[in-house]
């Protein structure tokens, strides 16, 4: 199964992405998003690659979420034109001028976190300030960047003070990436924007825009204080997502293709263990301390990747079945998708076990 | 002091390579290992950068170690001669082509350690193998790749038949990267490769390479069985040396320049937390057990970088001056500066706090 799902063409290690099974990630999670009634505007740091923006546009996204100014640029030259930059941009003299320009070719909305902040985004964004909106950025548990909801209003005057149009709040429950906390994570994201929207009504702001939502949580919102959603990882699903019981192995529409190319003798009784030349230059190196290692092999649950060099996967074999020979090609999973995208050029797209085409990651690398 | 080390016209996040430091740091390697009387093949995987490796040349290395057939392309391309793959390959066709292909163009040295990848590596070459040297790599503790040292001649052997010229061995003592390692591996590294030889001349073989040394052991390779040493980091340092003690403060080459985008509300009594725009995606995420976070800022050393996102860090700050203000640029030291440098496509580079050029990182992402 193995050999017959990586083509004879792709040389190892290589990112490869099963497009039958991307297809159907985008499809189910925007079936799933449109009959809870929530907006879907997918997070495209995880993907970097207009032809998958397309794809989930296609399929009914309302516009796409990025991390960075950079990130904007590329997506809105492939004519993406609704785009949330979700975070809190301190701007420089020339991030305005390149922000003034993203707004005359896409409807923009930006993250907010701080009144002063908000007035370097206003300030710097001149005229076009009025037609930008922005969202107030709420700390729903994760306790990385966020106010705390009832201090949104603040923010949010400040922003309207600077000329901003304030459409509403957003958070990122990034600590539902956790065993257990989907649930309890999801849980606290709604009632952080809850809070926070009611922080903005009473202070006389619109509140029409109340965005959350990661891969582990949009399923599970609910009976929801959210409007929209922004999940990322679930176009491909990674090792991290497997290990939650947020995706199934058949939901991993991205491996890197590796070969192996190393046996290490090791003390009679021990597993065997072998080396693929996919390390963390193209796996990437998260590893959250409940992982079982730096990520998985699709086709052997059993195996572990349990040391991770820039060219070197360690792997031991926990299989009745003897481990693969020197030069048997493997399919790895990432522990974290969006970081083992970045680190690759173009990606092989496969369908059925045959290269169909490359698609380059034109986003890759843009950090500002 | 930070700002005006951080250029003006250098925005966030970014790398800067201080060219002052670089070439000091370049210098006094070149000097410590010519004393030893010992041949310096730096590793350029660490910055993968012509520029860099011009001027370790200079200094006096008598060739280069990459980890790729890729970067082996990109610095024979910017006409350096001598080159050693320092990874077991195991070849394509395709691989094979191009392997031949360099070795029309620079002396080329590869690592072999396996009968299988050996033979494989002959016959790909084919009517080139002559001209190709092998060393076999030893497993001195790491236990990555690499024979043990007793089976060091079986290797040679199959590298014989297949027509590779058997010029000695090499290792990779990757287990010093751990705190009171250092020494212990570099003498078990001196022992793996005094044995490896022993055994190779035993079945007759020249062993007049004898390859040895990373950044934390090249120093400590005093009576040596090396012949030559690899170090790589040593050009940049990085916080996993600073906190091995293996490099101090002032020689750190490499930073990522960074600016405070968000504050954190903290419970009273807790240090203040906040947020710099260099993540993952910038800084790398590697980091080891014993590490004290994600990475360090060189301008305050009691600051903890205690979590990191894709393009965020979260700052603790244990300093009785008040933490920086938003908008402030701080200078972060990555964990591991050979996974940072590979996730841009240039660097500023820097001296006395000017931006004096940029150079491109031409062998990032040269996986294969």
């Amino acid at each position: 199964m193995t050999a017959q799902m990586i083509p004879a063409d792709v040389e190892t290690p290589d990112i490869l992405v099963d497009l039958d099974v991307l297809d159907r990630n985008i499809t189910r999670m925007a079936d799933t998003v449109r009959a809870k009634g929530l907006a879907l505007r997918p997070h495209a740091k995880t993907h970097k690659i207009p032809e998958i923006a397309a794809r989930q546009l296609a399929a009914g996204a309302t516009g796409l979420t990025v991390a960075t100014i950079g990130e904007a640029e590329v997506f809105a030259g492939a004519g993406v034109d609704d785009l949330f930059i979700a975070y809190p941009l301190w701007l420089s003299d020339r991030k305005a001028g390149r922000l003034r320009d993203l707004a005359r070719k896409a409807k923009l909305t930006i993250g907010v976190d701080s009144a002063e902040g908000a007035a370097r985004l206003g300030q710097g964004l001149g005229t076009a300030a009025g037609s930008v909106r922005v969202l107030v950025e709420v700390d729903s548990g994760h306790h990385r960047s966020g106010v705390r909801p009832h201090s949104a209003a603040d923010v949010a005057r400040a922003a309207s003070d600077a000329g901003l149009d304030v459409a509403g709040v957003f958070t990122f429950p990034g600590h539902s990436y956790a065993p257990g906390m989907p649930v309890a994570a999801a849980a606290q994201e709604q009632e952080a924007l809850r809070l926070a929207a009611e922080a903005l009504a009473a202070a006389g702001f619109t509140t029409g825009v109340r965005s959350g939502g990661s891969t582990p949580t949009a399923l599970l919102t609910g009976d929801s204080a959210a409007t929209e959603v922004r999940p990322g990882v679930y176009v491909f699903g990674d090792a991290q997502q497997l290990e939650l019981g947020r995706c199934a192995p058949e939901d991993i529409a991205l491996t890197v293709a590796a070969t192996v190319v190393s046996h290490h003798a090791v003390e009679p009784g021990t597993p065997p263990r072998f080396i693929i030349d996919a390390g963390s230059k193209i796996l990437g190196s998260d590893k959250p301390a409940w992982a079982t290692g730096y990520g998985r092999l699709l086709d052997h649950p059993d195996a572990r990747i349990t040391a991770l060099s820039e060219h070197h996967a360690t792997v031991e074999w926990h299989s009745p079945e003897g481990p693969p020979a020197l030069g048997e090609r493997l399919r790895a999973i990432p522990n974290h998708v969006c970081l083992a995208m970045n680190l690759v050029d173009d990606v092989a797209v496969v369908s059925n076990g045959s290269l169909v085409e490359r698609w380059r990651v034109a986003a890759r690398g843009k950090n500002s």
